[in-house]
Protein backbone atom coordinates (compact mmCIF):
# COMPACT_ATOMS: atom_id res chain seq x y z
CA UNK A 1 0.00 0.00 0.00
CA UNK A 2 1.71 3.01 -1.19
CA UNK A 3 0.35 6.31 0.65
CA UNK A 4 1.93 9.45 0.33
CA UNK A 5 3.87 9.60 3.94
CA UNK A 6 0.34 9.72 5.42
CA UNK A 7 2.54 7.77 8.70
CA UNK A 8 5.64 10.15 8.96
CA UNK A 9 2.95 13.09 9.10
CA UNK A 10 1.19 11.13 11.65
CA UNK A 11 4.38 10.68 13.90
CA UNK A 12 5.75 14.10 12.82
CA UNK A 13 2.25 15.74 14.44
CA UNK A 14 1.88 13.26 17.48
CA UNK A 15 3.14 15.25 20.96
CA UNK A 16 3.33 14.18 24.45
CA UNK A 17 0.19 15.73 26.38
CA UNK A 18 0.37 16.30 30.15
CA UNK A 19 -2.74 18.47 30.55
CA UNK A 20 -6.29 17.24 29.04
CA UNK A 21 -9.81 19.05 28.92
CA UNK A 22 -12.53 16.44 30.82
CA UNK A 23 -14.45 17.11 27.79
CA UNK A 24 -15.60 12.75 26.68
CA UNK A 25 -13.87 11.59 23.23
CA UNK A 26 -15.51 9.05 21.29
CA UNK A 27 -15.00 5.20 22.81
CA UNK A 28 -14.85 4.19 19.36
CA UNK A 29 -11.59 5.73 18.68
CA UNK A 30 -9.98 4.42 21.79
CA UNK A 31 -10.78 0.71 20.27
CA UNK A 32 -9.90 1.83 17.00
CA UNK A 33 -6.53 2.51 18.28
CA UNK A 34 -5.92 -1.12 20.31
CA UNK A 35 -7.19 -3.12 17.37
CA UNK A 36 -4.33 -1.94 15.10
CA UNK A 37 -2.05 -2.57 17.92
CA UNK A 38 -3.18 -5.92 18.23
CA UNK A 39 -2.38 -6.65 14.35
CA UNK A 40 1.52 -6.06 15.60
CA UNK A 41 3.67 -9.17 15.43
CA UNK A 42 5.14 -10.94 18.39
CA UNK A 43 7.79 -13.37 19.75
CA UNK A 44 6.52 -16.74 18.23
CA UNK A 45 2.88 -14.46 17.76
CA UNK A 46 2.08 -15.06 21.60
CA UNK A 47 0.39 -11.29 21.59
CA UNK A 48 1.63 -11.18 25.00
CA UNK A 49 -0.65 -7.43 26.01
CA UNK A 50 -3.49 -7.19 27.16
CA UNK A 51 -5.37 -3.70 27.27
CA UNK A 52 -7.69 -2.47 30.49
CA UNK A 53 -9.66 0.71 29.63
CA UNK A 54 -10.19 3.08 32.57
CA UNK A 55 -13.30 4.96 32.30
CA UNK A 56 -14.52 4.78 35.93
CA UNK A 57 -13.90 8.08 38.11
CA UNK A 58 -13.08 6.28 41.81
CA UNK A 59 -10.72 3.92 40.08
CA UNK A 60 -9.21 6.64 38.04
CA UNK A 61 -8.44 8.44 41.79
CA UNK A 62 -6.94 5.64 43.36
CA UNK A 63 -4.59 4.83 40.67
CA UNK A 64 -3.36 8.72 40.91
CA UNK A 65 -3.15 8.63 44.29
CA UNK A 66 -1.04 5.58 43.91
CA UNK A 67 1.41 7.07 41.36
CA UNK A 68 1.52 10.71 43.60
CA UNK A 69 2.66 9.11 46.42
CA UNK A 70 5.52 6.99 44.75
CA UNK A 71 6.33 9.64 42.65
CA UNK A 72 6.74 12.05 45.75
CA UNK A 73 9.24 9.66 46.92
CA UNK A 74 10.86 9.60 43.45
CA UNK A 75 11.09 13.03 42.86
CA UNK A 76 12.13 13.45 46.50
CA UNK A 77 15.22 11.06 45.82
CA UNK A 78 18.38 12.53 46.55
CA UNK A 79 19.94 9.92 43.90
CA UNK A 80 18.05 11.96 41.05
CA UNK A 81 21.08 12.35 38.18
CA UNK A 82 20.56 16.15 38.11
CA UNK A 83 20.41 16.38 33.77
CA UNK A 84 17.11 14.62 34.63
CA UNK A 85 16.00 17.16 37.52
CA UNK A 86 16.70 20.25 34.79
CA UNK A 87 14.79 18.43 32.75
CA UNK A 88 12.19 17.91 34.33
CA UNK A 89 12.50 21.28 36.15
CA UNK A 90 12.37 23.01 32.59
CA UNK A 91 9.01 21.34 31.81
CA UNK A 92 7.19 22.04 35.03
CA UNK A 93 6.86 18.04 35.16
CA UNK A 94 6.69 17.08 39.52
CA UNK A 95 5.54 14.42 41.02
CA UNK A 96 1.79 15.59 40.41
CA UNK A 97 -0.57 13.61 37.22
CA UNK A 98 -3.13 15.01 37.02
CA UNK A 99 -3.96 13.96 33.60
CA UNK A 100 -4.73 10.46 35.73
CA UNK A 101 -7.67 11.80 36.79
CA UNK A 102 -8.68 14.15 33.86
CA UNK A 103 -8.05 12.02 30.89
CA UNK A 104 -11.16 10.65 29.81
CA UNK A 105 -9.89 7.51 30.01
CA UNK A 106 -6.74 5.74 30.93
CA UNK A 107 -5.32 2.74 28.80
CA UNK A 108 -3.55 0.72 30.81
CA UNK A 109 -1.16 -1.79 28.91
CA UNK A 110 0.34 -5.39 30.48
CA UNK A 111 2.55 -8.02 28.80
CA UNK A 112 2.54 -11.68 29.96
CA UNK A 113 6.12 -12.04 31.44
CA UNK A 114 6.10 -15.82 30.32
CA UNK A 115 5.84 -14.77 26.51
CA UNK A 116 9.34 -14.62 24.35
CA UNK A 117 10.28 -11.01 23.90
CA UNK A 118 7.48 -10.20 25.93
CA UNK A 119 8.51 -6.33 26.50
CA UNK A 120 9.72 -5.56 23.40
CA UNK A 121 6.86 -7.13 21.40
CA UNK A 122 4.49 -4.84 24.05
CA UNK A 123 5.98 -1.68 22.96
CA UNK A 124 6.31 -2.41 19.67
CA UNK A 125 2.59 -2.74 19.45
CA UNK A 126 2.37 0.39 21.90
CA UNK A 127 3.84 2.19 18.85
CA UNK A 128 1.06 1.22 16.40
CA UNK A 129 -1.14 2.65 19.08
CA UNK A 130 0.38 5.64 19.51
CA UNK A 131 0.12 6.32 15.36
CA UNK A 132 -3.49 5.29 15.41
CA UNK A 133 -4.53 7.76 18.13
CA UNK A 134 -2.51 10.25 16.37
CA UNK A 135 -4.52 9.43 13.43
CA UNK A 136 -8.06 9.86 15.33
CA UNK A 137 -6.72 13.07 16.84
CA UNK A 138 -6.59 12.20 20.07
CA UNK A 139 -3.85 13.58 22.66
CA UNK A 140 -1.62 10.65 24.75
CA UNK A 141 0.64 10.37 26.90
CA UNK A 142 3.16 7.45 27.75
CA UNK A 143 3.69 7.45 31.62
CA UNK A 144 5.14 4.64 33.32
CA UNK A 145 4.49 4.59 36.65
CA UNK A 146 7.30 4.68 39.21
CA UNK A 147 5.67 2.03 41.55
CA UNK A 148 3.29 -0.21 39.45
CA UNK A 149 2.71 -2.92 42.54
CA UNK A 150 -0.36 -0.63 43.69
CA UNK A 151 -1.60 -0.07 40.40
CA UNK A 152 -1.74 -3.64 39.30
CA UNK A 153 -3.65 -4.03 42.92
CA UNK A 154 -5.96 -1.83 41.82
CA UNK A 155 -6.98 -2.70 38.43
CA UNK A 156 -6.60 -6.59 39.51
CA UNK A 157 -3.59 -7.67 37.40
CA UNK A 158 -2.90 -11.42 37.40
CA UNK A 159 1.07 -11.67 38.90
CA UNK A 160 1.88 -12.93 35.35
CA UNK A 161 1.35 -9.65 33.73
CA UNK A 162 3.70 -6.75 34.14
CA UNK A 163 2.38 -3.42 34.24
CA UNK A 164 4.18 -1.55 30.83
CA UNK A 165 2.14 1.64 30.84
CA UNK A 166 -0.35 4.20 31.72
CA UNK A 167 -1.80 6.04 28.81
CA UNK A 168 -4.48 9.51 29.22
CA UNK A 169 -6.07 9.36 26.40
CA UNK A 170 -8.63 12.49 25.46
CA UNK A 171 -8.34 16.09 24.23
CA UNK A 172 -5.37 18.38 24.60
CA UNK A 173 -6.04 20.92 27.14
CA UNK A 174 -2.47 22.34 26.37
CA UNK A 175 -0.86 23.77 23.06
CA UNK A 176 3.13 22.70 23.42
CA UNK A 177 5.98 22.03 20.59
CA UNK A 178 7.01 18.99 19.85
CA UNK A 179 10.63 18.54 21.47
CA UNK A 180 13.68 18.40 18.98
CA UNK A 181 14.61 15.66 17.54
CA UNK A 182 18.05 14.78 16.34
CA UNK A 183 18.70 14.51 12.50
CA UNK A 184 18.89 11.29 10.20
CA UNK A 185 22.56 12.17 10.41
CA UNK A 186 23.23 11.83 13.63
CA UNK A 187 21.57 8.44 14.16
CA UNK A 188 22.39 6.77 11.10
CA UNK A 189 25.40 4.43 10.00
CA UNK A 190 26.27 2.84 6.84
CA UNK A 191 27.57 -0.84 7.26
CA UNK A 192 29.66 -0.07 10.09
CA UNK A 193 29.35 2.06 13.43
CA UNK A 194 32.03 4.28 12.26
CA UNK A 195 30.82 5.09 9.24
CA UNK A 196 28.32 8.03 8.97
CA UNK A 197 25.56 7.59 6.11
CA UNK A 198 25.10 10.69 5.46
CA UNK B 1 -5.10 14.42 11.29
CA UNK B 2 -8.21 12.12 10.49
CA UNK B 3 -7.45 9.60 7.78
CA UNK B 4 -9.29 6.77 6.80
CA UNK B 5 -8.03 3.64 9.08
CA UNK B 6 -5.30 3.98 6.86
CA UNK B 7 -3.00 2.89 9.90
CA UNK B 8 -5.20 -0.27 10.54
CA UNK B 9 -4.84 -1.21 7.07
CA UNK B 10 -1.01 -1.00 7.43
CA UNK B 11 -1.05 -2.78 10.40
CA UNK B 12 -3.13 -5.90 8.74
CA UNK B 13 -1.40 -5.79 6.00
CA UNK B 14 1.77 -6.05 7.21
CA UNK B 15 3.14 -9.79 7.44
CA UNK B 16 6.63 -10.99 8.58
CA UNK B 17 8.74 -12.11 5.43
CA UNK B 18 11.67 -14.89 6.01
CA UNK B 19 12.27 -15.04 2.38
CA UNK B 20 13.73 -12.55 -0.01
CA UNK B 21 14.68 -11.69 -3.52
CA UNK B 22 17.62 -10.16 -4.31
CA UNK B 23 16.22 -7.31 -6.21
CA UNK B 24 17.32 -4.07 -5.09
CA UNK B 25 14.62 -1.86 -3.48
CA UNK B 26 15.22 2.66 -3.06
CA UNK B 27 17.11 3.17 -0.30
CA UNK B 28 15.31 6.42 0.29
CA UNK B 29 12.52 4.01 1.44
CA UNK B 30 13.75 2.51 4.14
CA UNK B 31 15.35 6.43 5.12
CA UNK B 32 12.07 7.07 4.65
CA UNK B 33 11.09 4.42 7.57
CA UNK B 34 13.76 5.51 9.84
CA UNK B 35 12.90 9.33 9.32
CA UNK B 36 9.20 7.73 10.95
CA UNK B 37 10.91 6.05 13.68
CA UNK B 38 13.11 9.02 15.20
CA UNK B 39 10.31 11.30 15.38
CA UNK B 40 8.93 8.58 18.34
CA UNK B 41 8.45 9.48 22.15
CA UNK B 42 11.51 8.28 24.04
CA UNK B 43 11.92 8.54 28.08
CA UNK B 44 12.97 12.19 28.77
CA UNK B 45 13.26 12.83 25.06
CA UNK B 46 17.06 10.69 25.07
CA UNK B 47 16.13 9.07 21.64
CA UNK B 48 18.00 6.31 22.90
CA UNK B 49 18.14 4.30 19.37
CA UNK B 50 20.79 4.44 16.32
CA UNK B 51 20.48 2.65 13.01
CA UNK B 52 22.93 0.82 11.11
CA UNK B 53 21.96 0.08 7.48
CA UNK B 54 24.25 -2.99 6.22
CA UNK B 55 24.21 -3.33 2.40
CA UNK B 56 27.82 -4.27 2.22
CA UNK B 57 27.60 -8.37 1.30
CA UNK B 58 30.96 -9.44 3.07
CA UNK B 59 29.42 -7.76 6.14
CA UNK B 60 26.12 -9.61 5.79
CA UNK B 61 27.59 -12.90 5.22
CA UNK B 62 29.76 -12.39 8.56
CA UNK B 63 26.40 -11.81 10.39
CA UNK B 64 24.65 -14.23 8.85
CA UNK B 65 27.62 -16.54 9.78
CA UNK B 66 27.98 -15.55 13.34
CA UNK B 67 24.16 -15.64 13.78
CA UNK B 68 23.98 -19.24 12.22
CA UNK B 69 26.53 -20.39 14.56
CA UNK B 70 24.84 -19.08 17.58
CA UNK B 71 21.25 -20.21 16.52
CA UNK B 72 22.54 -24.01 15.57
CA UNK B 73 23.44 -24.05 19.44
CA UNK B 74 19.95 -22.43 20.29
CA UNK B 75 18.04 -24.89 17.95
CA UNK B 76 20.19 -28.10 19.33
CA UNK B 77 19.96 -27.21 22.91
CA UNK B 78 17.50 -29.86 24.58
CA UNK B 79 16.25 -26.98 26.87
CA UNK B 80 13.84 -25.60 24.33
CA UNK B 81 9.73 -25.60 25.15
CA UNK B 82 8.03 -27.90 23.94
CA UNK B 83 5.28 -24.86 22.27
CA UNK B 84 8.57 -23.40 20.82
CA UNK B 85 9.53 -26.88 18.56
CA UNK B 86 6.31 -27.21 17.79
CA UNK B 87 5.44 -23.45 16.31
CA UNK B 88 8.83 -23.53 14.93
CA UNK B 89 8.76 -26.81 12.93
CA UNK B 90 4.91 -25.95 11.72
CA UNK B 91 6.60 -23.03 9.98
CA UNK B 92 9.83 -24.42 9.05
CA UNK B 93 12.04 -22.29 11.02
CA UNK B 94 15.49 -23.48 11.66
CA UNK B 95 18.88 -22.44 12.56
CA UNK B 96 19.26 -20.98 9.14
CA UNK B 97 18.58 -17.66 8.24
CA UNK B 98 19.20 -17.09 4.42
CA UNK B 99 17.20 -13.73 4.67
CA UNK B 100 20.56 -12.04 6.52
CA UNK B 101 22.32 -12.56 2.77
CA UNK B 102 19.27 -12.17 0.61
CA UNK B 103 17.74 -8.94 1.45
CA UNK B 104 19.33 -6.35 -0.29
CA UNK B 105 19.57 -4.06 3.29
CA UNK B 106 19.81 -5.37 7.27
CA UNK B 107 18.19 -2.24 9.21
CA UNK B 108 20.23 -2.91 12.53
CA UNK B 109 18.79 -0.86 15.52
CA UNK B 110 20.76 -0.66 18.58
CA UNK B 111 19.61 1.31 21.97
CA UNK B 112 21.87 3.09 24.61
CA UNK B 113 21.99 1.41 27.40
CA UNK B 114 22.35 4.60 29.66
CA UNK B 115 19.18 6.42 28.84
CA UNK B 116 15.83 5.65 30.89
CA UNK B 117 13.10 3.13 29.23
CA UNK B 118 15.66 3.08 26.47
CA UNK B 119 14.63 -0.81 25.20
CA UNK B 120 10.85 0.57 25.44
CA UNK B 121 11.63 3.69 23.69
CA UNK B 122 13.52 1.77 21.18
CA UNK B 123 11.05 -0.99 20.46
CA UNK B 124 8.03 2.24 20.47
CA UNK B 125 10.19 3.69 17.51
CA UNK B 126 10.41 0.02 15.76
CA UNK B 127 6.66 -0.25 15.99
CA UNK B 128 6.77 2.95 13.97
CA UNK B 129 9.51 1.60 11.61
CA UNK B 130 7.31 -1.16 10.60
CA UNK B 131 4.39 0.74 9.43
CA UNK B 132 6.58 3.12 7.41
CA UNK B 133 8.37 0.15 5.80
CA UNK B 134 4.28 -1.38 5.15
CA UNK B 135 3.58 2.38 3.68
CA UNK B 136 5.93 2.04 1.32
CA UNK B 137 5.57 -1.39 0.22
CA UNK B 138 8.69 -2.94 1.51
CA UNK B 139 8.99 -6.55 3.16
CA UNK B 140 10.37 -7.08 6.75
CA UNK B 141 11.50 -9.32 9.80
CA UNK B 142 12.10 -8.75 13.39
CA UNK B 143 15.17 -10.81 13.92
CA UNK B 144 16.71 -10.89 17.25
CA UNK B 145 19.95 -13.00 17.33
CA UNK B 146 20.65 -15.50 19.66
CA UNK B 147 23.98 -14.14 20.88
CA UNK B 148 24.39 -10.08 19.85
CA UNK B 149 28.20 -10.23 21.05
CA UNK B 150 29.57 -11.47 17.60
CA UNK B 151 27.26 -9.34 15.60
CA UNK B 152 28.06 -6.01 17.83
CA UNK B 153 31.71 -7.13 17.20
CA UNK B 154 30.99 -7.18 13.46
CA UNK B 155 29.52 -3.73 12.95
CA UNK B 156 31.95 -1.96 15.74
CA UNK B 157 28.93 -1.10 17.63
CA UNK B 158 30.59 0.84 20.89
CA UNK B 159 29.55 -1.17 24.50
CA UNK B 160 27.39 1.14 25.57
CA UNK B 161 24.57 0.08 22.76
CA UNK B 162 22.75 -3.04 22.81
CA UNK B 163 21.70 -4.73 19.93
CA UNK B 164 18.01 -5.08 20.09
CA UNK B 165 16.85 -6.09 16.64
CA UNK B 166 17.70 -7.22 12.77
CA UNK B 167 15.27 -6.20 10.79
CA UNK B 168 16.08 -7.38 6.72
CA UNK B 169 14.23 -5.46 4.35
CA UNK B 170 13.17 -6.25 0.14
CA UNK B 171 10.65 -7.67 -2.16
CA UNK B 172 9.00 -11.01 -0.47
CA UNK B 173 9.86 -14.26 -2.26
CA UNK B 174 7.32 -15.68 -0.56
CA UNK B 175 3.50 -14.96 -0.26
CA UNK B 176 2.17 -15.67 3.32
CA UNK B 177 -0.94 -15.42 5.54
CA UNK B 178 -0.86 -13.69 8.40
CA UNK B 179 -0.75 -15.21 11.59
CA UNK B 180 -4.21 -15.59 13.16
CA UNK B 181 -4.50 -12.75 15.52
CA UNK B 182 -6.70 -12.85 18.83
CA UNK B 183 -9.73 -10.82 18.77
CA UNK B 184 -10.29 -7.38 20.89
CA UNK B 185 -12.85 -9.08 22.87
CA UNK B 186 -9.93 -11.55 24.14
CA UNK B 187 -7.55 -8.97 25.25
CA UNK B 188 -9.57 -6.17 26.31
CA UNK B 189 -11.22 -5.12 29.99
CA UNK B 190 -12.82 -2.51 31.16
CA UNK B 191 -12.05 -0.64 34.41
CA UNK B 192 -10.79 -3.67 36.03
CA UNK B 193 -9.36 -6.65 34.72
CA UNK B 194 -12.31 -9.28 35.90
CA UNK B 195 -13.95 -6.90 33.41
CA UNK B 196 -14.43 -8.11 30.01
CA UNK B 197 -14.98 -5.12 27.90
CA UNK B 198 -16.78 -6.63 24.86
Amino acid sequence: MKTNNIVLNLARKRRSIRKYSKEPIDLGDVLYAISVAIQALSGANRQPWRFIIVADEDIKRKIREACEKAEKEFYGSNKLPKWFRKWTKERGITWKKPFLTEAPYLIVVVSNKNAPYSKESTWLAIGYLLLALEEKGIASLTYTPSDSYEVSRILKIPKDYSLEVIIPVGEPAEKKDKEPRLSLRDVLFYNQWDNKAL
